[in-house]
């Protein structure tokens, strides 16, 4: 056996306990899955590169693992299904040891059995260069939410708070000593870059339930996202900053560092949370379904409009310039 | 839109054509598939890298594209599986093109095209590093053949040719017209390592044929492979040297640059032929099968032995100590 089959041995018993739906998991050329008759398969892929999408001087093997199931997990809870089966593949230098590969898988496999999904397959191999994960997810649902449905006067909503992942990596890319907040609210914003938890339970409430007529959810930030989404249903939208929902942990750390916070909400991305668009009439009763089921709050920020202009308004009404972008935020006339 | 957005604009426009159980392609935040009921869903990933994989000297980003999905077809194929769904991640450096990214998605949508795959989904990522590549493809089979169920007294094949990717290989490292042999053959084999066609047709045959016991590709060599089967289906083997099927244009090559043929035969890797694991009495009928099917050749090499031992035997019955790896050959004792 080679050093690789070793390696391979080692994941496969630690991701044999999940087997829900696996004929066959790692270990063969193919996993084999038995999806449920009549259900349609959802299928997503995400790369997640060192010194792109993370650091290794603040994301340790584990971290980088957890996340990278976890942006596969909220892609497919922004169709409003439901994640069953997740294949992860890594690529890291030759010095890496055996131990931070099977942290990583650790990582993995951590955030996988939170949301009952099995770890079925993967690739190893030596990086000439840093960290490379590509993490396949596929799911399964009944129906499933576009980007490409959003109709003019639909609410446009979002889960829980923005800009907190953003405030995490400021965070981490400065001395945590040199910040004057508490370490709970360090630990808030980092926890939520490093290991973000995706609206699985969220997404899938939402899915199964009328009105809601778009989804999708919040990893390049919120001006790029709602764009993109309105591009897909050929609609514009109007979206009030003062209703943007911010966590006070995320706040603190803004106020700590001297920073715009809405620019964070806007441009900060990697929140994963559901931009959730749904008919006027049901908003209401739609935001108390999640609230209760999971304690996640459904906030209304804006309406969807005619046309394909895409406005951020102030508090008065008056068309403000979010340029998109991580830190990029410009009032304008 | 960003150049992002753009850019998967013109890759999903090219993508668009293939819709065979597609509901949802590129585009939004997943694919959603619609498999057929009661079959099992096939799933395998992985990761191409340049400099480990390939060397961008002499793939060209089609060729990357192509050789990437081809190894995914290869691996569904090898359970007896029809491939039917492609997602394809590529990283690459800052300076790369847009020409060479619809390039390398091209040689992939072509190569997918031929077996009927339909590619659904992706990412795309700068690398601060070289091209990073990893493809995931899902197939369905009613029945699937894995590794870990041959059986003593089995038959030992292989379809095609061995060693024809590893003289491709050796070409492509030297300066062509330093090898004394005609352009047609230096192209059969180049083209053999560049563009491999994986044996989606024979696998398919063979998946839904009485008799294979266990099957699998070879990637990692015929020695590496075989013993990997073994291991997982706690059997040993023996392999007849002389019987190994081997084109002319291979041994053309090792004739020309001095190399030791069976080298490439045995540790080569990277040809995508299937091993085949057979009960002996309906072999020769199988056999028959995909010759006349698809043309191609199914050669007995071995057969499927007690105990965990796997032998390689000279003509004269002797075993051969088989050094595993490219370029590692030994005579044993």
């Amino acid at each position: 056996m080679t050093g690789e089959d070793d390696l391979v041995g080692r994941i496969r018993s630690a991701a044999a306990a999940d087997r829900d739906g696996v004929l066959v998991g790692i270990g063969d050329d193919c996993a084999v899955l038995e999806p449920t008759p009549g259900m349609r398969l959802i299928a997503t892929t995400d790369l997640l590169i060192e010194d792109v999408h993370f650091r290794r001087r603040y994301a340790d093997a584990a971290d980088v693992g957890w996340k990278a199931v976890a942006v596969n997990i909220s892609d497919i809870a922004s169709m409003g299904a439901r994640a069953r089966w997740a294949l992860v593949a890594l690529a890291c230098p030759a010095g890496t040891t055996p131990e931070e590969i099977e942290a990583f898988y650790g990582g993995a496999l951590a955030l996988a059995r939170e949301h009952g999904v099995a770890v079925v397959g993967g690739d190893t191999s030596s990086s000439p260069g840093g960290w490379f994960v590509n993490v396949t997810v596929l799911g399964e649902a009944t129906r499933t939410l576009l980007r490409s449905t959003a109709r003019p006067g639909d609410v446009v909503a979002v889960t829980g708070t923005l800009g907190r992942s953003a405030a995490g990596l400021a965070v981490l890319q400065r001395d945590p000593t040199t910040i004057a907040v508490d370490p709970d609210t360090l630990s808030d914003v980092t926890t939520a870059h490093l290991r973000p938890r995706p609206r699985a339970v969220e997404g899938g409430w939402l899915g199964t339930s009328d009105g809601v007529t778009a989804m999708m959810d919040l990893s390049d930030g919120l001006a790029t996202d709602v764009r993109r989404l309105c591009t897909e249903s050929g609609v514009g939208a109007t979206i009030a900053l003062d209703t943007l929902p911010i966590a006070a942990a995320t706040r603190r750390v803004a106020v700590a560092i001297d920073h715009d916070v809405l620019g964070w909400a806007t441009g900060g991305g990697e929140d994963y949370e559901l931009l959730v668009v749904s008919a006027s009439e049901p908003f209401e009763r739609l935001a108390d379904g999640p609230a209760k089921a999971t304690g996640t709050a459904l906030t209304r920020i804006g309406t969807i409009e005619r046309g394909t202009s895409v406005r951020f308004v102030d508090e008065r009404g008056d068309a403000v310039d979010v340029v998109r972008g991580f830190e990029h935020f410009v009032t304008g006339r």
